[in-house]
């Protein structure tokens, strides 16, 4: 084999002809190992159809490695070397969690999730997919979350383009939107091999996640959740073993992939907390790179204080209140607060899909303010059925429009990311979370939410000068509001959704 | 004396010569008897200045009525009779618990509260207190908070019309913005005479107690309250005593009076529970006619279950929620729930004072359903620094104007009052409290808030027609939507601020 480079966070894949005979994806195995002079790394590899068996792997240093391939999927070992290169272009390697609450890549760059979600979105004909990819990037969103099983739910009845497992499924077209959710779990007519995952529906997932790569997007993978007629969300513990760890054997190496573990885990009720837990310890123990790991709940959260996860993935659990307890969920778990639901903006009849765009962008300046991390959605209907949420596609709503915006603003906060100061109690304050780097720079971002000040008076200290500016959340506007000493007031429009910064000159 | 004839629950008043030496506020007393067939009630008088002693009373009931006055204020005894006859026009009576969660007249005819606050409107020139009373009359108001005693605070740093008490306030001229804070409660330069009510003070206010009255408006009398730089917050138990006596024996008569004990009670540093309870006691002991007790917080609220307190006068406590606490309350306290400030549209710098128009009408209608009442109140700025919720005056929002129609929705309510269903967790439905009224009619108000749902599908039972209604509580429209059975759909225009009414056919 020539001596292959691969940049650092990139894929080493190697594909060998193997043993196909019986069940491939039961029957063998293949392990590899791979070595470089800051790390030595054993990851398993998976069989990906017609007698060809993959294995990947995510170098985190630069200079040579050698690898070792071995395993009952062949009598032959493969053994070889490659040599890494630096990072290029966008490539700033996986996000960790930095700074207890915040998000950096690997090569110390912050980030600043601001993500959507469209759970099926890798589910739908080319050429949506190709349109959400452009919207997504239209709307400088950078992570979204989806599933890697299909969905059956409303206004998702019909037929996924692949599905995971060998067999053939129900017949949809007996599916209304009256009686849809009769159908749950395994109902009759499926006839599915869990034994035998289909490559191709993971190969055109693994596009996906390369797409999203190359625009910059991380990869937020529900590998599990409960909309579901095939009875793919209670498989039982051998099969789900079996997906679980040919996911991760898949997926692991891509650097944009983060693991949510289930959408709304508590609804899957086949599933225990023993359960979550294992597969947990499954990521742990299969992934070597320890991508990103959370459960998103539906009503309750999950115990987000368990070891294994890094980041708390929040679906916010009141009508009225919602991003106003991220700095309460902070203190609560002592970790990352990703907002991943916190109502759609739309039109549909439910009340978590019908709010306004006004308000989700209160709802993100509320959350990432607090120092957590808001995620959009949207809910509008439409006469083809597709909705942002499930399928992608365009974006027909107000809000997306200001995210871009928001990532601005939080780019230009000094460090990693904003804490909450204890400040007036009409309004909320985020300041550096480095505690030195708010010394420094007096930076501080108060905001007003549906309150409509005509002015507000501040009095940090009677000595130091501060520059003032007037944010316009929603009408993406940053004014000089001049330097000030000692008690000042900053005039304000008397609007919703308004903003000051200050920041010692 | 003359035969007198006074309507029912309308005033007979009688003004006698008496005592003026020394200080008749204190050395003398006034008390009267009187006796018809229904009841037998003593009251005590007041000193009303230059020599003359006044004592007030309120029937009850109709017919004949005997009267016995007698006291040391004068030698020599007062008897005689009255007659009482019907009540007429607009005249209901007192307001009274009903339901034990609503309010009627004493004729029982149903009283929906929907009130506003100006703490000081009394204390204004006439021709701003005319204004402030066809303003009221406009928005169609019945219940307006304002204060006996004046107000020290931002905006309301000059000297009222009159002082409660003899004697000479410090110079106003002093404050400023800046400043105004550093003067509370007893400060320098205050020369009053708490032992010496001033007549003329409580004589205007009955004034206007009365104008209230002729407009078919209760008038919720605050006691006291914290904004005071003249001491009259700090007058220790005697002086309070005194006071309290003094406001009991001029006010009570007055059909339309509610007592709340103070505005803020947490904020006055120098009173107890111990205080408070006392206080209730004297109203309880003092007002033989039972008006209405309540006592409004600023933060933590008073133990509304106390047997004295007939409804709670409620503050919201949370920035975000506070109406939608509304059916939480009654259960806590099992007593009506006046949302007396639910925040206040305007533009002030304060979160409390610079809500929209639209969030208040989204507040009254979260509290209304839910079977509360909620209160307005407005702070926008102006050149003259008039504001609405100190000084009367006009109105200048845009939630007034639909205050209103949600008073006509709630006059359409069979029954008393409604109660809130534990309904869709994505809207809130009120049926009337009277269960065997809410069955026969089948009424049910949906409110759907700040979301904006297409759609929604209703399912009471499989045969019973409902005539169906959507309300459009911004604009103010009632749109008929057809009759259904079983399981139906009614169409919404995708706007905020919907609700659906039903009833029975």
């Amino acid at each position: 084999m020539e001596h292959a480079v691969v940049e650092r966070w990139g894929v080493f894949e190697l594909s060998l002809p193997g043993r196909a005979e019986g069940n491939p994806f039961t029957d063998y195995a293949i392990h590899g190992r791979f070595e470089g002079h800051h790390e030595d790394v054993m990851v398993s590899g998976f069989y990906d159809g017609n007698g060809i068996w993959k294995i990947r792997f995510m170098p985190s240093y630069t200079g040579e490695y050698r690898y070792t391939v071995w395993g009952s999927f062949s009598d032959r070992e493969a053994v070889g070397t490659f040599r890494v290169t630096e990072a290029t272009g966008s490539n700033h390697g996986p996000v960790r969690v930095s700074w207890q609450y915040h998000f950096a890549y690997a090569d110390g760059t912050p980030f600043y999730p601001l993500g959507t979600t469209c759970y099926v979105w890798t589910q739908q004909p080319d050429e949506r997919i190709r349109e959400t990819l452009r919207s997504l990037e239209e709307a400088r969103f950078n992570k979204i979350r989806f599933c890697i099983l299909p969905k059956h739910y409303d206004y998702n009845l019909g037929e996924p383009r692949t599905y995971p497992f060998e067999g053939t499924p129900m017949d949809s077209s007996v599916l209304t939107k009256e009686n849809f959710m009769d159908y749950t779990g395994n109902a009759a007519g499926n006839h599915f091999d869990f034994t035998r995952p289909n490559p191709e529906h993971f190969r055109h997932l693994e596009e996906c996640i390369l797409a999203l790569q190359r625009a910059g997007i991380e990869a937020d993978l529900i590998v599990m959740h409960p909309y579901d007629r095939w009875g793919f969300s209670c498989m039982g513990r051998e099969a789900d073993d079996l997906y679980w760890n040919y996911v991760i054997a898949r997926f692991s190496a891509f650097r944009n992939v983060w693991w949510s573990l289930a959408n709304e885990y508590d609804l899957m009720r086949a599933k225990t907390t023993d359960d979550w837990e294992h597969f947990g310890t499954l990521l742990v123990q299969g992934d070597p790179y320890g991508h990103l790991r959370s459960i998103h709940n539906c009503i309750p959260f999950y115990d987000h204080t368990r070891p294994w996860i890094t980041h708390c993935s929040i679906q916010r659990q009141d009508l009225y209140r919602g991003a106003e307890y991220t700095d309460e969920w902070r203190k609560q778990f002592g970790k990352p607060v990703v907002l991943d639901e916190i109502a759609y903006e739309g039109n549909i009849q439910h009340g978590w899909g019908n709010i306004t765009g006004e308000e989700m962008i209160r709802r993100f300046w509320e959350g990432a303010v607090r120092g957590g991390y808001p995620g959009h959605g949207e809910t509008f209907l439409n006469p083809e059925e597709i909705l942002w949420w499930s399928h992608g596609g365009v974006l027909h709503g107000e809000s997306w429009k200001r995210v871009g915006f928001l990532l601005d603003v939080l780019n230009s906060v000094p460090g990693n990311g904003l804490r909450c100061l204890p400040a007036e109690w009409d309004s909320v304050c985020g300041i550096p979370e480095d505690e030195a780097l708010a010394r420094k720079t007096g930076y501080r971002l108060y905001y007003y939410s549906f309150m409509r000040p005509s002015f507000r008076e501040f009095h940090i200290d009677d000595t130091t000068p501060y520059r003032a500016e007037v944010i316009d959340t929603w009408n993406m506007t940053v004014t000089d509001a001049g330097t000030h000493r000692g008690r000042f007031r900053v005039d304000l429009p008397a609007r919703q959704y308004m903003a000051v910064r200050l920041s010692r000159c």
